[in-house]
Parts: C-alpha cells; sequence; structure tokens
C-alpha cells in the first residue's frame, strides 16, 4: 500500500477534486507510484485528506477514466498504467473536441463562482437568487402537496406550455396592464432561456443586439457564440439614452434592443416614465424590436416601477420576459415570454425543438401559486426583508467603504452597484476574495473595460455576513488601493 | 352588430383559431365589416363557431395584436382598421426577423403533429410515450408528496445537477455495469437537451455525424442549424454496420457516431452483442467518439437488450445518454449524460449558459422513484402492459396489412416500421391520416427519401384506439396504393 504524507490546500481556488488528481496523476507518471501498487481505500484517503468520500469518489472516477487506476475502493485500487499518453493514444482527442466546439465556455470568472459557491462557508455577495431564508418553507410544501394530489398523467407538454399556467400568467400580467391572451404567452425554463431562443429564433450572425452599458447581457457568451454583436448604449440615471438609439440603427441591419428597465442588473438603476415612452415611440419609428427583461419588477422596495414598456406598446413591438426566479425560487426553473401571436408561435416552435418544453412539475407548481393568491403574499414578505437587506448592506457601505467609493440607493431588486474612487486590479480584488471566502462580480463581467466597478448582492448572504464579507472586502480593496 | 353565418373546418389541418383569424381578416380587410362596426361577444362567437372559449380569445388576441380590433370581449369588441398593412408600418418586420433566425423550424410534418395532437379525439398512432393510462398516478402522488415534505430551499442548482440525484443515478448505472461517478454524469432537461448540448459543445460548423439510415436524428433540425452533416450508415439486423465506418472517418474531419442500440428509434432495432464489440472497437481505432442514446434499454418486451456500449467503453470513448421520458414520464424532463469528467464539466458548463440547470422539482421527484425503488416497479409493469400493446398493434397488423405491408416484430420499445409494399404519396397518406382522426410519423421524417416506410407507435393510444387507428389507416393506404 502506498503511503501518502500530503494534504491538498483548502484555500486554494483548485477545487481539491482538481487538486487531488493532479496530485495523484504527478505521483504516478513520475513513477513514484509504480504499476501494480494498491492505493489506500476511500474512507482512509477522506481521512487522510479531510475532504467528503464524494471528493475522493470524484477524483478516483477521472483518474480511472484516463486509464491510470482499476479497481474499486472496497477491494483495493490498483494502479495499472503510467502514463496517461497510453490513454489518448486510443481516446478521441477531447481537448480538440472542446475547444473547437461552437459554444464560447463561460468567463472563467463566472464559472469559478459556479464551481466554488456550492461551499458552505463561503460568503456569496455574487448571487442573484432569494437567500434559502426567504424561501417560502411552508408555502411551497402545501403548494406542491396540492400539485401532488391535483395531478394527472406528466406528459410531453404542448409547444406553448401548459394551458391553465398560460392562463394564470395571463390573469397575472393583466393586472400589469399587460393585455396578453393564453396564445400570446410562452413559457419557457426561465428567463436565460427565453433569451437563448429570442437569438436562436430571431437573430442571425451579423446581427446587432443594443444593450445597456453596463448589462447582465454582457456576462453571457449567446450572442458571442452565434456570431452576434452586442453594442452597448449609455446609460443615465433615467435609463438607457433613447435617442442615441437613431443613430447605432441607420448603421446595423437586423437589430433588436434588450433591456432590463426595473432595478437593472447590475446598477439597479429603475428606468424613468418619461424615457419608457420616449423608448417606445423611438423604437416604433426605427422598427426596432425590443426585449424587456423584467425578471426584477416585482422586488421594489420603495415605490412600484413605472408601467412596462410591453403595457405601452401598441404595435406588437415589445417580447417582454417575466420569471419566477427572483421573487419566487429560481430552482422552479419557469420564465415566460410575450409577444405577437406568430412569433411566440415560432419561438414555441424553436422551444420543441431545444428541450420538448420545460417541467410539467414545475409549470403545476408555478399556476398553484399563482391560482391561490400565494404568490402575492410572498413577493410582499420579499419586498419588507429586501428592505432590510438593502439597508445592512447600505450600513455596512457606509460604514466600511464611504472613503473609498461611491453608490447609489437601489429602489429595489438584489444589487448595489459600487464604484471605486481609484482602479484596482479587479482579477486580483476577485480571487483575493475567493481566497478570503467572499464572492462578487467584478465589474468588467457586465462591461468589458470596467476596472472600478463592483456588483454587491444582498439577496443572498445571511444579514451577518452580508456586513461581515464587506469588510473583509474593504480590507481587501484598501490593500489593492494602495498597490 | 355584424352577423355570420360561417363555421370553422373542423375537419381541417388548419387549426380552429387560424381558419378564424383568417375569416376575420378577410371580412375586415375587404370592407365587409366597416370601420366603427361590432363583433359579436365571445360567448356568442363561442357558441355560434362550436368551439371553446379559449380559441376565440386567442383568435381576437392576434386580431388586436395585428391592430385590426380593439376592446375586450364584454363591452364589445370594435373594428378599428381595415387593413394589416396600416400596422406593418409601425411594426418590426418579424416574418423577416423569423425566416433570417439562426434556428431552422422544424419539419411541417412535425410541427403539425405538435400542434394537433392535443386534440382529444384524435388517435395518436404518433407519440413517442407511455399513455396517460401506463401514468404511475398513485406512486407519483405518493413521491411528489414526500418530495414536498423533504425539499428545501429550490435555488440554482450547481453545474453537474443535484448531488442526490446523481448519486441515485450512479448506482442505477452500475446495476447495468457502468461505473459513473456523480463527477461523470451531467443532469439535463431530456436526452433531447443532452444531444444539443454535446453538438454545440463538441462540434463545429463543417463536422459530420454518422447516424444510422434512418434515425430519429433525422426528424431534428439541430445539426443543420448549425451547419453540421448528418451521414446515414446502413443497417442490417444486427445494428449498424461498424465496418462500413472507417471509410467514412477518412473522409470526414472532427465526426462524432450518433446510434439507439436498444428498440431503436424509428426500426425497433437491437443492435447484437457481437455488432456492440465491434463497434467499439473500431471507433476506439478511429477515434471516433460514439453518443449511445439508450432511452429505450429499459422498455424491453422479451429479453433484456445486451449491455452498453458505455459498459464495453474502457478508453473513455462513449457519450451516454439515458432519459427518464419513456419508462416514467415525459413531463419530468429529466434526462442524463455520462461520459469522462473533463468532457461533463465542460457541457455542464455549457448547460449553466442555456438555462441555469433543470427544474429542482423534477430532479427531486427522480431522486426518490429510484432511491425507493419505485421505478423499478413502474417499469415491469411497463413491460408487462408493452407486450399486450404490441401484440394488439401486431394483431391489427396482420389482420389488415398482410396484404400491402411487411414489418419485424419489436422486442421492445414502442415502434413498429412498416415498410409498404409499393410506393405511395406519403404526405397525401400523412394528410389524408390526420383528416380522419390518425396521426402516425411518415417515414420521410427519419430518411428523407423513404417513401415506402411508416413508424406505428403502440405506446401511446388505448387499445381500442389502436386497432381501430390500424384499420382507419389500412383504408387509406389501400386507396393510395391503387392511385
Ligand atoms: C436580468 C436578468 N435576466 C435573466 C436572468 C435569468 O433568470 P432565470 O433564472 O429566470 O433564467 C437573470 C438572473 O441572473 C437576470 O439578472
Ligand atoms: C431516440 C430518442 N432520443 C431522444 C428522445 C428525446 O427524449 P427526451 O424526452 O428525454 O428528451 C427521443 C424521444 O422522442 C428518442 O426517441
Amino acid at each position: 500500500m502506498i503511503s501518502i504524507h500530503w494534504k491538498p490546500d483548502k484555500n486554494s481556488i483548485v477545487p481539491l477534486r482538481r487538486q487531488i488528481i493532479n496530485y495523484f496523476t504527478d505521483k504516478i507518471s513520475k513513477g513514484q507510484w509504480p504499476i501494480g501498487s494498491i492505493i489506500p481505500p476511500q474512507r482512509d484517503l477522506a481521512r487522510l485528506f479531510n475532504v467528503n468520500r464524494s471528493t475522493i469518489v470524484a477524483a478516483l472516477s477521472e483518474l480511472k477514466s484516463q486509464g491510470l487506476i482499476e479497481g474499486n475502493g472496497k477491494s483495493g485500487t490498483k494502479i495499472i498504467s503510467s502514463s496517461i499518453l497510453d490513454l489518448t493514444k486510443s481516446q478521441p482527442d477531447w481537448q480538440t473536441y472542446m475547444r473547437e466546439g461552437i459554444q464560447i465556455p463561460n468567463y472563467k470568472t463566472i464559472k469559478t463562482i459556479n464551481d466554488i459557491e456550492w461551499d458552505d462557508k463561503i460568503i456569496r455577495l455574487s448571487s442573484g437568487e432569494p437567500s434559502p431564508e426567504l424561501f417560502p418553507d411552508g408555502n411551497m410544501k402545501k403548494i406542491v402537496n396540492k400539485v401532488s394530489i391535483d395531478m394527472n398523467n406528466l406528459g410531453y407538454e404542448c409547444p406553448h406550455g401548459m394551458y391553465h399556467l398560460r392562463e394564470e400568467i395571463s390573469k397575472y400580467l393583466k393586472a400589469q396592464n399587460i393585455d396578453a391572451a393564453p396564445s400570446s404567452i410562452l413559457i419557457v425554463s426561465g428567463a436565460l432561456q427565453a433569451i437563448h431562443l429570442i437569438s436562436i429564433g430571431l437573430l442571425q450572425p451579423g446581427s446587432s443586439v443594443f444593450i445597456e452599458k453596463p448589462s447582465y447581457m454582457y456576462s453571457l457568451q449567446i450572442l458571442q457564440t452565434l456570431g452576434m454583436r452586442r453594442l452597448g448604449i449609455p446609460m443615465d440615471h433615467e435609463g438607457i439614452m433613447a435617442k442615441e438609439i437613431p443613430k447605432y440603427v441607420k448603421k446595423h441591419r437586423s437589430s433588436i434592443l434588450y433591456t432590463i428597465p426595473n432595478f437593472q442588473n447590475p446598477t439597479g438603476n429603475v428606468m424613468s416614465q418619461e424615457r419608457r415612452k420616449e423608448l417606445i415611440k423611438i423604437c416604433k419609428e426605427e422598427k426596432l424590436p425590443i426585449i424587456e427583461d423584467d425578471v426584477y419588477r416585482e422586488l421594489w422596495i420603495d415605490n412600484p416601477p413605472p408601467d412596462s414598456l410591453k403595457s405601452l406598446d401598441k404595435s406588437g413591438n415589445v417580447l417582454y420576459i417575466g420569471s419566477m426566479s427572483k421573487a419566487l425560487s429560481p430552482g422552479l426553473r419557469i420564465g415566460w415570454i410575450v409577444g405577437p401571436d406568430s412569433v411566440i408561435s415560432h419561438l414555441a416552435d424553436i422551444k420543441m425543438q431545444m428541450d420538448y418544453g420545460s417541467s410539467s412539475l414545475s409549470q403545476l407548481t408555478v399556476a398553484k401559486w399563482l391560482s391561490t393568491g400565494l404568490y402575492e403574499e410572498q413577493v410582499d414578505f420579499l419586498r419588507k426583508e429586501l428592505r432590510i437587506r438593502r439597508d445592512i448592506a447600505l450600513n455596512a457601505l457606509n460604514k466600511y467603504f464611504s472613503n473609498m467609493a461611491t453608490w447609489h440607493i437601489p429602489q429595489g431588486g438584489y444589487y448595489v452597484w459600487v464604484k471605486l474612487k481609484g482602479k484596482i486590479n479587479m482579477h486580483k480584488l476577485f480571487e483575493e476574495g475567493c481566497k478570503s471566502g467572499v464572492l462578487l462580480y467584478p465589474g468588467y463581467v457586465y462591461e468589458s473595460n470596467s476596472n472600478t466597478n463592483i456588483r454587491i448582492s444582498y439577496s443572498y448572504a445571511s444579514h451577518e455576513d452580508i456586513e461581515k464579507g464587506l469588510h473583509i472586502l474593504s480590507n481587501i480593496v484598501q490593500r489593492l488601493l494602495h498597490d
């Protein structure tokens, strides 16, 4: 049996599993652990490395798939080859396949966040989702139980999604002055999928998408992947500067506008009523379709935002996107698109081609939340809680950042967009944050060359952690400002 | 108030809603119903046309969105413009957007099936899903109720999907001699999404995908849309002709093989054990990756099929796809991909970019089906029922088609692949089937120039309807053979 005097580094951003794989590969390929050697049982390795058993299982599985080891944890795992090269000879060249695949990988920063935010101990000032503390545990149980009683066969759904859910959404939208029959509504698996469907359904390589600068859209790779261009249009405190649009339209054929009018991600900005009217008017004149991403609408803290662009749109210019993720629960993966019937049918056909529709269980559950009125109750609760959380974040910012940064007070949503007074190395800030156990989104994710902004989310971390996380960050920022 | 002496044609394949819209548009644009005229209330229209209220709501909504009418059903809807052209002036040119969007629409035949199969009265010899009669009503209720009790916060999941579900799938696969740690498994929203992810994650425009001829893959537009080629390789009774592969590989760089070894869609064919070994050997030599789509594995009627390609694969050549759709319920939208860890991580990243993961409710539900052992019970039940249904279909075929067609007896799965003895106009068969209330998939969906085959599914229609549907079809075929 091999003896091991090594431990993975828990403070590294390299995942534990990866560290273990690297260590083993190194030992084996250098011949330090010769072919035929027996590796200690999984349980012992877990104790030795002070990691979960599942991490060991994952690491050994990869070593197995590389052909380096064989056998299972119980009777002992044996080294059977000293070189991954042996295997590469017979394996497809996966690296090339992955590199050459059409879809561009996520930004490294986002990938890192996606991979490490599952660690319990980390403070997530990054996450755009309601905290587990805000999860409507009792009512969700009640509703899913009702669903279990009422449900029938869960077959493939019709292309637009479950009719009853579309009726409920239609009523719900009516209360927001949006007139949408069920046939004008498509159920999707969240707003992100809506963006995806619209992009592949209505745009082509070379198309241009006008977006706010900064915008959530900059954090996505979908347009790049498809050969489309993102064109940032400046914002002022009223929102995207609509009067700039005509000059862009003249230059770019086959384009569309994407906007987040309410509690914008990342700035928290709300588009004024005047600006909404102006935007609708200009886009109509320019025959420029609008994608209105309204996932944060419900999350106002002080006053409800103005009516949506969709409610002002009398000529079928606007594709309206909503979602259950931000106000109820992202794990349901339910959102919707509202638009002219013919466009919705076209997108429904494409949705069928991508995944044959969204989970029926999730659709039934969302329909019940709406029909019972419990959704309204949850949103009310959320608003009150978000006010408390926002104020905790603002207090902590005042306490720790007042000399180093400025920010606007968000009137709703999840985010404070903090602008540092000096330039720092944002990648370093992100990395040191990770090492100190605090996750945030650096501004460059939302605007390629921003090296002064960070997005702070107050929706996820606990009250204490918001304060603690900002304290830790302020120390790092201070240090980096002096570098 | 306008008076109407017209009814939609219930036997037409044009949806009722569309017929009503066309009728109204025609009347209005010809000035027969002048501006200012009042349209009868929705309830009256529904009675007059003998359609659901929801159909009227949908039709009026589209007319509204075209700017032809205004107001709601109660106080009376008014005609406000005589020409959709008026509106086109101010509306974006949606037709052009739709035509030029990247994604190719579904085949017209498939679109028609997707749109009309929701009609209760139609006999669905088309559907590749278990009949509502086979839905495990009691156990599904029990399990979803358990899920409601146990569940916690439904937040965004980690990129690979819920860990606990991956553990359960790992155990499940172990019983099938597939060694896959949770880190080698990616949860997806059904096998169709798996195909989508693999295509955009690992292939590029110009890539070639080798498939069986005929194959389910021919019914999808994803590869075409992405600029990839489908190359059909002939099958014999043992499955895809593996020895043909090397000569194709030489001609086509950056390629992958897609196969459905068990109860293939559409032929019902099972690949022999010998052929599996040969295929694995040849693909390894050629370094050709394999996508093994194994969604029908559980549905054997007579004997279990041979072990999967994945279980024979010692060098990480195979990406293995499974799904809950065929053996449990498609509305759950849960499937999985198994492959080398690095490839799975890459695909997980892409899945995050497409929809941030699959429904947590569905994931919890599937995990419970597996962990309680009730899944095995359901599959046992399904096998017995499929045997009965297959035999009903075979009897009816013997009775009505023995002079006109040949077929193999499927050993499992859902389909009989019926080969007509003469050539007929398949489009006509499909259309006349629709008109007579029987849906089927014509062979050309699975092999572009097939005008002799039809795919008959015995999984969905009731016992009586299988017999009745085949009877009706036989009359149509007979007529067309004589044309
Ligand atoms: C502006 C915006 N749109 C869409 C999404 C995606 O939401 P969903 O969970 O509905 O896909 C987010 C969440 O991060 C967002 O901030
Ligand atoms: C061979 C094959 N693969 C994949 C699918 C899609 O199944 P899912 O519902 O898991 O997306 C089907 C169903 O039609 C099929 O026949």
